[in-house]
């Protein structure tokens, strides 16, 4: 048992994801943090309401600033906000003239909030690359397997025959529609924050607005409001990683029960051998994805419940937010790493689909019955085919032999009839998806 | 103690929702699936795979018809699902040749999904135009109190000079961005669902797309891809509920600190008198909006702990759905009347705001501190004025006495200096809002 | 669509609990809120703090005492609270002498939490019996099914034999210590709630304890301190229910399992059938199982979310347990009964079991290394093993050419040598349980 | 923006906590799974199942090992479990002998759980002293401020006196409760793990108890039934951190109503300041506290989501458990740290409270109209009270004015008689702790 299992080292490359982590380390904080106090200054001396010397010289002279980590950790221990200690380490290593202007007009939450936009414009590009793959890779798959029959399965139950096609075509399916999404998000969420004491920017006015636009266009975020405590964007975000997570747990559930030994129609990912049970080939991957799902859940929920700050800035609710709004994008980067490779490394057992449909041939009654009551009320079609379907013998000719209706019973009970509209729905499912 | 105490008769007034729970009942919920029942056939019937009669007369029949409650509730029980009971009383009540067309095709599931997205587009006009009157009535008194000074609080300390006008148009950021999200939501969320038994409508095949864009036609609702177990729209509708309860929560909780006894700035809704305190003015409103955002995370956190069904459709998962996703409507709904009703009652006290304000001179240490940062180094002037303000004397006399910089102190200690950047921040802010 | 689905005539049955709903109700509210006012009467008659008549013809004339419906509405509309509108409305139903007694010291939030205990308790009763029928039905049939063989799994892959008896016995644990906490629990829960406007009885001083002690009693709840802002009891209760909750889903959820078609070693409830796919026999009881562990897992949270309430008593925390404990009662009640009838009903398909292990050799293939681990080092015996399970051939045949080592491999091999250790475990695990 | 900000060298003395991590470290971990290893070995030898010397010499010859971490990783990674990477390096470490009897008869789940529970031993023993510590701060600042008399405020408004002491008593009931249970939940919940691959411990039958009694005892945990899918002593130990931590946020939300600077009857902690706002004294460890309240509640669902593990041993949900236990105990550990600081540097601000209650006469209103319904009836009295809080003039000269009872206005009016009730209260709040 340890903390902080993610970013263990012996852990995090199952449960955690380098990639992303390097976006979300200590460094990464402050080189982020510091960009924004430089942008800052930039825009006021391009207006000229600091001296125009202060932002080219401040962005040189700090270009190989780095902080002195125990003056950090004694000044977020007092204050509960990193931003103090950090001006004051940038103030020591700056000039005197230089320094009286660093986080001139700014809140420390400015500077935070701005900076978490910036780690997280670069994580969101990591993982729209990994959810490009995947659907990529997803939609590869469907076409492939277009034509390859195995029983549909509905409330735990074989039901009526669908391709593996179509089920990785219903697994693309809110994929795709979460990655059209994601430019608006990007927009909506990655936006610079400057707003000042209480939001107003009084202590800059009335230059709020022009400094505000400058330091975004610096940054490369978007400008709008001051939204200290409009933690929208921050929910939109949270709540586009959760359907991310809620859509690969979905695929992670599934290979799990298709990987069981009695169903053993589809194996992927990493296998965790046993010594002892040969026989055995753990989904861990697949686990690993649910377990994320239900850890991305729990932080969101986290984050909702301390989404409503009071007044003009709120300290606690913003305290979890810094743990949680990394987290949960660590969470979500891994489980769509492993997803990838769970999706790279999908195998069919073609053979043992057949099998298992063939143990179970009631899973045609229903294309029997709709072919029946053509010919017959409905009702006594049902009847005559749960009839044949209970005496346990082959469907196809008990039927013949039940009744008269001129039915070709090997066309209507070929499972391969579901090809056709599966076919219609994976072109369908995958042409949704924008040109990139 | 009760169960169901959002549609108790005692307690509904004041927990629920009648408008709204008139849209979520049993004749409401009976009528919509009928509806789409009758769309199917009334699709099949124009395409010709039924006969041509059949759509046209089951509407006429069954435009009286009512559903015998017993033997729903005995379906229910059976089943676990509303629509075989619904389907067998609708062919006891039409002629027998008719009787065998009902539900041609369709699994329960396209029923009920496509009935939950009618009752849902019926209660999102509701709270459509209870979110406009919201948001015109915030916009109204954000102008209106542009100029009432008070004091900005952040982290529940008096911290620097904002306007009333300026909180009010922060409470409605978050709802204005939500309003202009509605009309994409809409169209991602209320979908015609039309998949047969395992999504892949073999049944009907080839004819699945055009009966399903008929029957979306029919109904009004957007025509797409099966999404039985693709829950991405309703968890996008979910989420957009969850962040109209975060917006409403903020306010009802910042009107909870502001109408304490001890700061009694803001007065809004009723005022739950007491019997023996006079004095007191419980703010129920605001306590009941508070406790819906409470409710609304937790009805979220289990649609989503339910929302990766498995395989082709799942049993469990959507039981919880139908539980929570109703009762998230009232919820939100209940919150956004409260909501509105302690808009319109919002009376500011301005006397009590000058008066916080003058028990707690230091709001203007930070202008006074960037005035005097243009004439000294900033960690001076940060100390000079601490030591003014800590000398509990007036403060624009004791800077003049403190230091000779020529600043006109009555000036920048008038804390309606605020008022002209709060106002660009009011404007910037209604003028995001989309014209209706 | 419908809000409260757990209380609709057409849902309740398989959605909620009629039992539980009737001490949950309006009219069981009023009685025990009626029985508090009463009972603080009495003590203070008895206590002679009020005249000696009060009590007594308090509690005579209140006898059939109904409660005007419109007036509580109004009141609870107003006030947030059912209190205030029920002693004005007590006070209209007496003489004006005695009705100046009523509600003497208290506070409304006194009225409404002993009524909550009261009905709690009678609700912990009703669980408190299906939990003991549910226990002593898994015991029995732990003792049944002791020998029947099956095989375990193990991260969802088949691993070594087990038998039912385990499984079942398994199931019983956390349900049997459960059992056991009942008694302290209800100890801890039901207690009266006493303590006047802000927790210190100050009106009634120095009586305060001797009242609560009187009213207790009368009530047939423990005395304590008043609890107006530490709502352990509540979620010890909520904690309790919850764990019921967990143990019971982990039934349903391996039902649903092993009732899959391609497992069907165990059937279980009411089957829903399919009109159309006469295979079906969907896991309906369980399913809902399923669905009401998480409701319930999100109404716990919800409680605690609202669980902190803030200085003497506090308005919107309260609000959301109102709403949440009823219903949570009620869903886990529900969960109960349907579990009661699904251990009433299993039926284990024992030819299905020896198959599916027949068709999974390798789950001996851990016996076959510890026996031959004996003879010579463990990696060599696992990589013998390993190759013999590999070879697809009868494994205890391939053992005995492979190596020579003495072994009775038919013994070995054995799956029933688990039964005596299983027998072992379910001996133990039921003689855990306390004699009732 | 980092992840795992709890662990990081620059959060955790705010967010963190260097005493627990040390238990809940990598080195710990390692520690504690060898120990289990050893015990098991230890306990076979002792009982003649495996060579006596088998246990003492693994004993000594692992006394100094430590683990290849790059092997664990790997392991780690192929496997999703620690264990079988574990036992490799064990076995490189010793003789051939000795190694092949490391872990005879475990599976990975027995060693986890196991070592998991001796490092929950170890925490517990941490958090018991400091919550010791707290009640018994607590308990002596009860009685130090048991004749402070401020206002009560229920439902955010003023309401009648209380005491300092009794709001302090307040936030230690739930405590006291909590650490009494204490006793009885390291009894259930600290229990030995062992049942093999399928829970049936088949591999060592018949010495499957014998093996596990003697462990218990070598590693000082209880013994009793193997849990590998009841995990509720996880969510019993989980429960009681919840509720701690909801104890401890009830503490940090008074507080952070109490500092604030409209009200500041109360300040404790470490005030953060800001370097431009010297008025400010921001509550950054209440705030720290309230938000490890949320995350604890968050990591609480997640592994009651994750509560109801399938069959025989399920791979998902134990991981969420691995992720979220430990750092449950270190968020709550953290919040009990920073309650203790508060709690120890608690200072009330008599005179403040004295002027709060001043500028709100209504709070007397209530003893007044008790004392007057002595002698009028009692809606009469409540309307002339209400008539002379009303007037704004001192309560006790208009009261006598309005009326002749004779009353003495000064002693009823006196907030000082709440003193005796409170300090009733408190009295039997602290005699409710047992002695240790």
């Amino acid at each position: 048992m340890q903390t902080s299992l993610q970013t263990s080292p012996l852990y995090s490359s199952l449960l955690g994801d380098a990639e992303i982590a390097a976006e979300l380390g200590c460094d990464a904080e402050h080189r982020s943090m510091i960009a924004v106090e430089i942008a800052l200054a930039l825009a006021q001396s391009e207006l000229g309401t600091i001296p125009a010397n202060v932002g080219p010289e401040l962005q040189s002279e700090l270009a190989n600033f780095t902080v002195d980590q125990g003056a950090m950790a004694a000044g977020i221990l007092s204050s509960g906000v990193p931003v103090p200690a950090l001006v004051v380490e940038m103030r020591k290593s700056v000039s005197r003239e230089l320094g009286q202007w660093v986080h001139w007009g700014a809140t420390s939450q400015d500077i935070v909030d701005s900076a978490a936009m910036l780690q997280t414009a670069r994580c969101l590009d990591i993982l729209e690359r990994r959810l490009a793959s995947l659907i990529g890779t997803l939609e590869a798959m469907a076409h492939q397997y277009s034509d390859v029959v195995m029983s549909g399965r509905t409330r735990s139950q074989m039901a009526t025959p669908t391709t593996l096609g179509l089920r990785i075509a219903g697994w693309a399916q809110p994929l795709i529609e979460l990655e059209r999404d994601l430019t608006r998000i990007k927009e909506q969420v990655l936006r610079l924050q400057f707003g000042g004491a209480v939001g107003a920017n009084s202590a800059v006015a009335p230059h709020g607005p022009q400094i505000s636009h400058l330091m975004a266009a610096h940054l490369g975020l978007s400008d709008g409001l001051p939204w200290h405590t409009n933690r929208l964007g921050i929910h939109t975000l949270a709540g586009w990683l959760l359907s991310i997570s809620v859509a690969l747990s979905k695929i992670a559930k599934d290979l799990m029960i298709s990987a069981r030994s009695e169903i053993a129609e589809l194996h992927a990912g990493t296998a965790g051998g046993s010594s002892t049970m040969p026989q055995k080939a753990n989904p861990v991957q697949a686990e690993v994805i649910a377990a994320m799902g239900v850890l991305a859940a729990s932080m969101h929920a986290g984050l909702i419940a301390s989404g409503s700050p009071t007044e003009e800035r709120d300290g606690a609710s913003w305290t979890v937010e810094w743990i949680f709004l990394p987290q949960l994008i660590l969470t979500v980067g891994c489980a769509l790493r492993h997803s990838l490779a769970i999706a790279e490394t999908l195998e069919p057992d073609q053979a043992r689909m057949l099998d298992n449909m063939a143990r179970n041939p009631g899973i045609m009654a229903e294309a029997a019955s709709f072919a029946l009551a053509q010919h017959m009320p409905r009702a006594e079609a049902q009847a005559l085919v749960k009839q044949a379907v209970l005496s346990g013998r082959p469907l196809a000719a008990t039927l013949t032999e039940l009744c008269e209706a001129p039915i070709d019973w090997a066309q209507v009970l070929d499972p391969q009839a579901v090809f056709a509209p599966c076919r219609q729905i994976i072109e369908q499912t995958f042409n949704g998806r924008k040109p990139r």
